[in-house]
């Protein structure tokens, strides 16, 4: 580990949560793989929504995998010898043209003292509601208002495409849906948690075809509900670790120098590492600086080894003074912790 | 043409315009091909938008085409023996994992008494602005609201990505920039010409990967520039002559039945058809009916071999009682002109 720049201090409890240690939503399910959890604090606890990635147990020569039919479980099976189709990447199934994820993901809440300790909450788990979520929701980001409100963006997963949602929250209890706020393709969503100059702004990943590629993009409000002023802040960088596709963490940290974004960069490899941006603070569709080196890139055998290897991926933290602890999907298999000096980030950029 | 449930009546006229009868913005550049016009009436005539896409002389063994750079014209020029190029499509061209568009667009007014002899209204062009429109502007819709105002919703193509910008005009001389005001990948966009339940709405097609597809989508609006509620519509029809993309053309047509929209097409081998969807008057997210057969399709010489053949796109027309008169491109090269009896086209529905 000596040769790279990590600047990451991984919890030595990592990690933190591992599939075989939760309940599945149904006894005929398994969970395949916990990812990329959203961040909050709340009641004294820090608590995390985790994405739980389940599929039926695998019967020899065939896949299964679920989806949602009217708000219902349906699971579909095929046979792995079939030549319509195609698993050559573990998170798809591809068959004669149609295209489904290989696990249905929901969200669910997990709460800790320390930080470091999880356990479920108990609470209902939010499951893909309508069409427009059929296969699922994923990796969200929790937005946490000075006013007490908590926006949750996600990734809302169906056979129309993918795009985001946002649900806001005071108590964890009851939400409020405030529907698709952008179309298909888009993801990695997150709000700014206070206002610049009187409106709502967010970091979003809208995905190019033809032109175009899988780039940051900042969008602006003046309600939540709807979104303009769409422009592109950082596209992926030839030859360099985030070459094929980069995606935003959590809300930005506001430093004195601009708003910290912790994003992450994938090569042609799917190889997913964490770097940062800078954005200004008056006019945060200026970037001010950007990580030549990645802040934190899979190293340890739980980043390297699972479900798909490769990965650390981040949208959630919670920063105490100069320390942002992230919390991170590693390998799309388990939930892990890691802290990062801002100041020592901020020195890199 | 017996065999075919074709409902349009051709113009006798057509094609109406073709590149050899326009201008190129610049002596050093040749006008490739006319596409897709925004059709109004103004001051008594008939206007329409057409796109025109340009670019430079080629030379034997090379490809050339521009691109804007600070809001100049550019050329890059690629070796056509170069293995890292493929221009497999005539509209795209790829070079060692860059895209590129063939042919740089701008929009140009063109105006008719009688809507057939159209001439150059001789006013400035629109030519891309800004990075996000440096692969230029094309195929604008041009909505006519009761208030006077006109509605531009255009593509807006960009190193970026492409998606969709919206101008408004009362008198064709001065513009508002209201933004992008969907972010990638999404084009066809077509705003109502009345608000519906008190708010603006338009068609859109946003682009799905890995899941979804090329679908149209149905997005609502309080002041035009923020957009929200995004939902999807209609999607492709697998083993029909829709079964590849999907997409609005010009703002749907007011029935007593609902509303009309025109849109196009395309199956596996990029065969452009034009078919119809009705929506419900006061909630336009329910399709009521959608054409089985298309009501156009590429038929004529015309429409069948150009730039890109077998291809019929509209989106602009004018609505004279029954009678809509749309205005299309056809094989990517010219623009024409066809009626449909409104009254037929909705006894197929």
């Amino acid at each position: 580990m000596t040769t790279t720049k990590d600047l990451a201090t991984r919890s030595i409890k990592n990690p933190l949560l591992r599939p075989e240690d939760v309940t599945p939503s149904r006894p005929d399910m398994m969970v395949e793989c916990l990812l990329n959890p959203g961040v909050f604090r709340f009641e004294g606890a820090v608590w995390i929504l985790v994405r739980v990635a389940e599929r039926p147990k695998q019967e020899e020569g065939k896949i299964s995998f679920p989806v949602l039919v009217d708000g219902k479980m349906d699971v579909l099976t095929f046979d792995l010898d079939d030549p319509l189709l195609d698993v050559s990447d573990p998170r798809e199934v591809k068959y004669d043209g149609e295209q489904y994820l290989s696990t249905l993901s929901h969200l669910r809440l997990f709460k800790s003292a320390d930080g470091v300790h999880f356990e479920d909450a108990q609470l209902p788990l939010h499951i893909g509601i309508g069409e427009l979520e059929n296969f699922g929701v994923e990796d969200c980001r929790v937005a946490t208002m000075a006013d007490g409100d908590f926006l949750l963006t996600y990734t809302a997963a169906s056979a129309s495409g993918y795009g985001v949602g946002l649900k806001r929250t005071r108590d964890w209890q009851t939400f409020e849906h405030l529907g698709l706020i952008l179309p298909p393709a888009n993801k990695d969503c997150a709000i700014f948690e206070e206002q610049v100059k009187g409106q709502y702004v967010c970091l979003n990943r809208p995905s190019g075809i033809i032109v175009g590629g899988h780039y940051i993009w900042l969008s602006f409000s003046n309600d939540l509900e709807y979104w303009g002023r769409h422009t592109c802040i950082a596209k992926t960088r030839k030859g360099m670790w985030d070459s094929s596709r980069v995606g935003a963490g959590a809300a930005p940290i506001k430093t004195e120098r601009g708003w910290l974004v912790i994003y992450h960069g994938a090569d042609e490899n799917s190889r997913y590492c964490l770097g940062a941006l800078l954005l200004d603070l008056e006019d945060p569709t200026q970037v001010i600086a950007r990580s030549e080196a990645p802040l934190m890139e899979p190293l340890a055998d739980y980043e390297c080894n699972g479900f798909f290897g490769e990965v650390v991926f981040t949208n959630g933290h919670i920063v105490d003074g100069d320390e942002v602890t992230i919390y991170y999907g590693a390998s799309d298999s388990v939930i892990c912790s890691a802290t990062l000096s801002i100041k020592e980030v901020l020195s890199t950029l």
